[in-house]
């Protein structure tokens, strides 16, 4: 696909980009600038224009951006307009904090299955989950038909479980652990390190300039 | 400052840079070539050597990097010669888990406070640290001399609290509230929206091409 190469960064901007052109939706409003949109997403005008051309014509010259189909176009885009299955890879205090996080659901992300090795973890009901053994991975993914892996582990035990995931056919994981991991071709791993966000923190306060809201 | 326009993906690719540096240093490597720091880090060499080219002349033609002068340069550069005192805004689930996340620490960032509005929450020990009521927002900040604020609250209170934070001198904020915050010019927020990074994996199963690991 002609889009296979658009960065992280963009992908990034477009969910935003969706959560405002919603909200807009939401209070009635038909259509919207790039200026408005830009200012909502912290970003320039022209930016919003480029992020949106690599995927088509959007919007006329003078009339902005029509909101709902804007919208129903990005959804598209981010493969929003189906459910996602996903399983917790790990127990712990991180993964108890993300099943409660309603947001993934409102997106389309469901969280269906969740493993520990610790026993004292395992057989802990969540909601309408219950935690079940790491040992049993492959059973579990094939049962609830995994999408999306969350693996929330410790860095050490990381690179083996994906390599059992990718072994189950996941493709798709999202890395909580403090580690790079390996995969094959044509499976994604996407890094959120907390800890680097703060550090992109710790470089504005060192370089105190303009501000900065991404 | 010079390096004050770097985009948010430099720094994050700095920071990433910085702990394989450490690791190699840890296994007694002396030097370094920008191919093995790209690769390792998943990206290019000439990314690398274009990131670093933003603060200075780094490495000898041939030779590749000093392993310990660059992680040096690197912790300077990101600000991390020094410590930082921060506090939780919000003592869900969520900021349970960040309290016990190692990382934070072992990078200098230090959670000396915590604070909640929900009586069942105030009082609670974590550790050492004991949740305080969100009434004395002000007053905890003065006495913990709070560098970062971490936002882990809904949406709808988010606003009012960093105007809050922001009339306490509190210029740097890590926001995990589904929302843009505004903020005067020299006050820096960063926003962590987890649900964004599971819409990077459905784009990129949407898109399947090319694996993307960043």
């Amino acid at each position: 696909m002609l889009s296979r190469k658009i960065a992280d960064s963009t992908v990034r901007r477009l969910a935003i980009y969706l959560r405002f052109l919603e909200e807009f939706e939401e209070h009635g409003e038909a259509t919207l600038s790039s200026e408005a949109l830009a200012s909502r997403a912290g970003t320039t005008s022209a930016q919003v224009r480029k992020d949106l051309s690599f995927f088509g014509s959007f919007g006329k010259r003078g009339l902005g951006y029509d909101v709902s189909a804007l919208a129903s176009e990005l959804r598209g885009i981010l493969g929003l307009n189906r459910r996602y299955r996903v399983i917790l890879v790990g127990a712990g205090r991180l993964a108890a904090a993300l099943v409660q996080y309603a947001e993934f659901g409102a997106r389309g992300f469901d969280i269906v299955a969740a493993v520990d090795k610790d026993p004292g973890r395992i057989g802990t009901r969540w909601g309408e989950l219950v935690v079940g053994d790491v040992a049993d991975l492959e059973t579990i993914i094939r049962h609830h038909r995994i999408d999306i892996a969350i693996l929330v582990t410790p860095a050490d035990p990381a690179q083996a479980l994906v390599d059992r995931l990718v072994a189950s056919g996941v493709t798709a994981m999202l890395n909580f652990a403090p580690v790079q991991l390996h995969v094959p071709h044509g499976t994604d791993v996407k890094n959120v390190n907390l800890a680097v966000e703060l550090e992109t923190l710790s470089y504005a306060i060192r370089h105190r300039g303009a501000p900065a809201q991404r």
